[in-house]
Formats: structure tokens, sequence, C-alpha cells
């Protein structure tokens, strides 16, 4: 298994993305920027990232147990989730890889840049009156969630196995997903069952949805002890990934060159928008520089969206003028977090949330008579 | 303008994947190769290859202009076209630079795998009727579609435009269309109207089309006499790209490693499946090998699909026993054409249907008692 399955790595410096690093940028999707016009991600430009195969589940002979140290074990069809309280929340969800490929040195993975990241209605059950049904035990302390996806990683034949704390899993969010923005899931986001953490970075929100299961001890499975930790050195035991760290993107104005997909605009009045986000607190404020960090100026932030856990857009009056311009903008939430202009770094490239830079060529005011 | 938009390039020996590569990887989709188990491909899976940005149309004003070389010129909306003769085609779609990524020296462009294809039910009205109906000229030679897609590419600055050859344009096959897989196009694929002409590489299906224009010479716009032509060296005419040669793609057996994509098998019976198809003529024959290219055997070919534009499936039962393997299939088509076992070159990186090789690690065999 280890001839297929290397340790992870950090790239040497100067060293251009590998063939690797690219079947895995083919496979995941990122949003194209564009899309953050929508309030709701169209089907298809939602972020993925599928850790192996996407599994082939036959929704009618799909069963969820739920095991472990609980009272009543379940074992529950999808007709009987569908009969259960339905809720629709509006979610943001973002890959904690997000940004991973702009880090120097840069870690060896899903090489993301910026765009990791949609918005979708997910509808379906809430999770925590499921588990009061079934009877947590006092002694109870994480909460896995397995999915069908079957693969190896790092050297470990797994299925795909996250784990929540207790607290977190019992909280008013995380809800038993079977719709998404109002149809059937996709094949790609998890059908027929998927697990959906608001706030959480994606990792926590288990696609193909098999099995629940209460532990009475910390969850020590590869995805949450040895992957999506934040570490500096590879013998560090690290620290947990968890929450979205704060992030604001600039949907890039005017129009692309195709191959470098660098920005040109034509002068004059320009409203530079875009939507920003975090999974600890409300947005309360976004700040737009258009020289590349040296000055930051308030942008007009809409009404808060619909629900706690969906991006809120932004917008910034811009007079562009002939030249080069880097355009950035960083969110701060009620937390008082916010985002970094010097990269902040971590070994897995995990909730690096440092600012987008938009490069924007300002064409020349046309001549007079053209 | 041309500081954000350089000449092409091929990439110097052993250059890594760009940055601005990755950029174009991260927002043109391919499909995921497990994908290739669907006879019509789910939203969000089809590959994408959009030049510019994703326009923001509105259905309710958009207009198709017919004109040029015509008796009647024609204004329509999408209510007159869906009052029009409706069909469905089944299409399997290809990106002409499909395979780019593997070529060596490597075409520095969007670097596809060989995952850029899918397959879709496009419902829409036939093109040759309405050309009909507008009258052509008897001069017409060159019928120019132009998309509403906006951007500069090389230095030229301009909407997406494409011209087909007038016998191609009347052909029965090419269709102006309005939904995808039974539902309204999604933005990314069109919406709200899309050419979509089977048998050709993708760049013939404009989307996001606003205008026809009949010609009676020869389109020398940028898509049709600069981009899109195989070249061996830059001050080249070349030849132009049309129809999809034949290509097969094997559905990788096993389950994967998540880094390298490498497959892993258990040892026994093992059908290998995938698909294969032709723009030139019907699919007749795909064969396998196991053994890196030494040795091929044909493969059990599905009855012919819905439509002589679509995907056909194949399978081949294969003995898996410990040890590693490349696993590769090859298509021949009814015109006699095949793919290469070696790579065929060009500057551009078109039209290359040089054979997949997925590599396999097959398990060693349980120890009893395991």
């Amino acid at each position: 298994m280890n001839e297929v399955s290397a340790p992870a790595r950090v790239a040497d410096p100067g060293e251009g993305i590998s063939a690797e690093e690219l079947r895995l940028a083919g496979r995941n999707h990122a949003l194209p920027l564009e899309a953050l016009r929508y309030d709701v991600t169209p089907a298809g430009l939602h972020y993925l990232l599928i850790h192996y195969d996407i599994p082939d589940l036959d929704p009618a002979g799909h069963r969820l147990v739920l095991d472990g140290r609980v009272e009543r074990p379940l074992t529950l069809d999808l007709a009987d989730l569908r009969d259960r309280p339905r809720v629709t929340h509006r979610v943001t969800m973002e890959c904690a890889g997000n940004g991973r490929a702009l880090l120097d040195p840069r870690p060896v993975s899903q090489p993301w840049l910026v765009e990791a990241v949609g918005t979708a209605e997910w509808t379906g059950t809430p999770l925590a009156p499921l588990l009061r049904e079934a009877g947590l035990a006092a002694d109870a302390v994480d909460v896995v969630f397995t999915g069908a996806d079957h693969g190896v990683e790092r050297g470990i034949e797994q299925d795909y196995r996250r784990a929540l704390p207790l607290a977190a899993a019992v909280e008013d969010g995380p809800l038993l997903a079977y719709e998404m923005n109002g149809a059937p899931l996709l094949p790609q986001h998890g059908a027929p069952l998927r697990l959906v953490v608001p706030g959480w970075y994606g990792m926590a929100s288990v696609k193909w949805l098999t099995r629940i299961t209460v532990l009475n001890r910390e969850f020590d499975g590869y995805q949450n002890a040895v992957a999506y930790r934040l570490r500096q050195r590879p013998d560090e035991a690290g620290v947990p990934v968890t929450r979205i760290e704060p992030r604001a993107l600039v949907r890039p104005p005017g129009f692309p060159d195709f191959m470098s997909r660098g920005r040109v605009l034509r002068p004059g009045p320009c409203t530079v928008d875009g939507r920003a986000w975090s999974g600890h607190a409300p947005v309360v404020r976004v700040e737009v520089t258009t020289d590349g960090g040296a000055t930051w100026s308030p942008a007009e932030l809409e009404p808060a969206p619909a629900g706690p856990w969906a991006w809120r857009r932004w917008r910034y009056a811009w007079t562009a003028r002939p030249g080069r311009y880097v355009l950035s903008a960083r969110a701060v939430d009620a937390s008082g977090r916010t985002q970094p202009v010097e990269q902040a770094w971590n070994r897995g490239g995990f909730a690096n949330n440092l600012v987008q830079r938009v490069n924007v060529a300002v064409l020349p005011e046309p001549e007079p008579g053209d």
C-alpha cells in the first residue's frame, strides 16, 4: 500500500505544481470567482473536495445506523428521515485547505487558490433531536460520522470518517441533508444523505453518510488525529481544524485575459463587490484596498443575509483611473478575528485566510474621436 | 492590453505547472473519472471550458439575431425558439485541448489531463431549418456564432466567436439548446441559449449565444484563424480543429490513494469498464491492455447507445493477480481512425487522443486466516 500512498510533504523552493496536484485540481472543482454574484451558488459551481471516489449508492437501499454510546441504537432509511422535522439552512461552506497553493513553501495536496467555497440551501432533518431520541450516554465525548467513500491516504485504508465533539454535534445547526438548493443531492455532494455542519470547514460535513457512532472517548481516526491539524512540524500533535476563519473575496471586476486571468477594466466609476463570511461570528466589517494594501477603506455591507451561516455581500465604489492595481478585501467578524496580509503558515496549509490579490489593468482614457 | 495578455508558449523541459495554468484548472472543471459510470453525466460533473467569465444574462430580455447573407434577417426571443420544433440529442462533448498537459513539451494553456469530456441530453430547436427559413444566400460560405462572454486572448479583445463551414451548419445535428438533461441550461453551460454541434470538439458549441451571422467568405476571427489550429510551428497557417478523434477512457477500478490517485485493487476477477466515442464515425472496436501496451485484447461493446453522438460503454473481464499494472484502452471507429500509443504533438495541444494510462496496484493474496 505504501507504494501508492506516500507521506505528506512540502514542495521544494520554486517547485512547480506536480502532475499529482494537477490531477486533484481537475477533480476537485472550485467556484469560478464571477459566481460570487449569486446569493446561492448554482448546481455545479459550488466547490467540491472528494477524498476518494464518488460512491455509487442506491437511495432505496440506503440505511443510516446510529450506534455506540446511546440507549436506543437506530437504523433509519431515507423515508424515516424525511418523516422527521424538516429544516432548510443557507450555509457558506469552505474547504479547510483553501489558499494552500499560495503558501510558500507549498504543502503538497489539493492545490487550492482562493476559490474553494460555495453557498447552498441544504434541506434535511436536524441532528440534535435524533441524538436525543437515541439517548446519549452520560459519558458521551465525540460523535463519529462515517461516509461510504473508500480509499487510502498516507498509507491508511479507510472509509472517510470524521468526529465532532459532542457539544458541536448537539448545537442548533448540524443537519442530515437530503436536498441541496431544492433538489435531491447530486452524487458529488453526498447523495443520498450527508451531514452539514454550518460554520465548520467542509471536512466536518461528511458526505454519503452511512453511520453515526457516539464514543466515550476522543476519536483517534485518521481525519481527526492525523489530517486536519495545524502543525509547524510533522512530529507535533497539532491543533484540530474546526471553524471557518473570516474571509472576504472580491468578484473580479472588468473582463479577463484568457490565460493569465488578469483583469482589464475601462476607466471610470466601478462598483467593486464580493462576499464575506466567518464561521466564528457574523461579519461586521469589510475593508478594501486598491493599492496593494497601503491604504484600506470600508466597504458597504448588505443587510444581514438569510440565516446566520451564509456569506454577506459587500460593495465598494471605486473610480478606476488608467494604470495597474492590486485589489484586495478583508473581513472582520464580531469576535474580532480578521485576515492576515502576510501568510500564517502551517504544514497542512489549513485554515489559511491570507487576503486575496486581484490584478487589474485599467485601460488608458479613450482619445477624443475614438 | 499586451501587459496582461501574453503570446502562446510551450513549457520548458521539466517546467512544472504554473500558477496561471493552475488558475485555469480550478475554473475549468473536468469529469471525475468514476463518473464514467453514468450514461448521462449528472449536473456539475460534465467538463467545462469557459474562455472568459460566465456572463450574467436575463432570459426574459435575451434575443438571438440571425443576419448576414440571408434573405430575411430574424430576431428571436426564447419563446420564439421554444415554439419551433423541439428535439433532444444525447451528445458526448470533449474539449479540443483534452490531453494537453500530458504532452512533452507541454503547450501552456488550460492543462487538461484526459477528463475534459461529458455526455448530456441537449434539448432545443434544430439549426438547419432556421437557416433555411431565413433564406441562405447562394454565396454563403461560413456561419459565425457569437457568444456573450467577453475577454482578451493573446492581446485580442473579443466576444467569443466561432464559425462553422456552411455544410456542417446545415447537417442534421447542430441545435440551439435551451435545456440540458431536462432542466433549463445552467449558467456555466450557456444559459439561456447555446449552440451544440454533435461530433465536433467543444469549441464549436458556442455558449451564451446572441448572434448567428452568415458570411460569403471564410471567417477570419481569432478562434478560427489563430486559435484551434493544428500547427508544429507558430508561423504556420495550420489545419483547423474540427471533429472529435476517437478515444476510450477506462473507469479506474478498485479504490484510490487520495494524493496520487493511483488505484489499489484486491486480487481476483474484476470487470474493467469505461466509455468510448468518436466524432467521425461510430466506435466499432475497443481494445484493452493490462501490461502497458505489450498486448491488446478486445473488450465487449455494449449495444449502440441512444443516438449516433453518445459514447458507448465497453467491458473487459480481467483476473487481477498481485502486482503492478498499467491499464489502457483504445477505440477504433468505422472510419478506421484509432488512438496513438506514442504522442502526436502539436503546438496548441489540440485533438490529442493519446491512450490513457491507469496505474493499478493489486494487493497480495490474503494469508489464510486473515
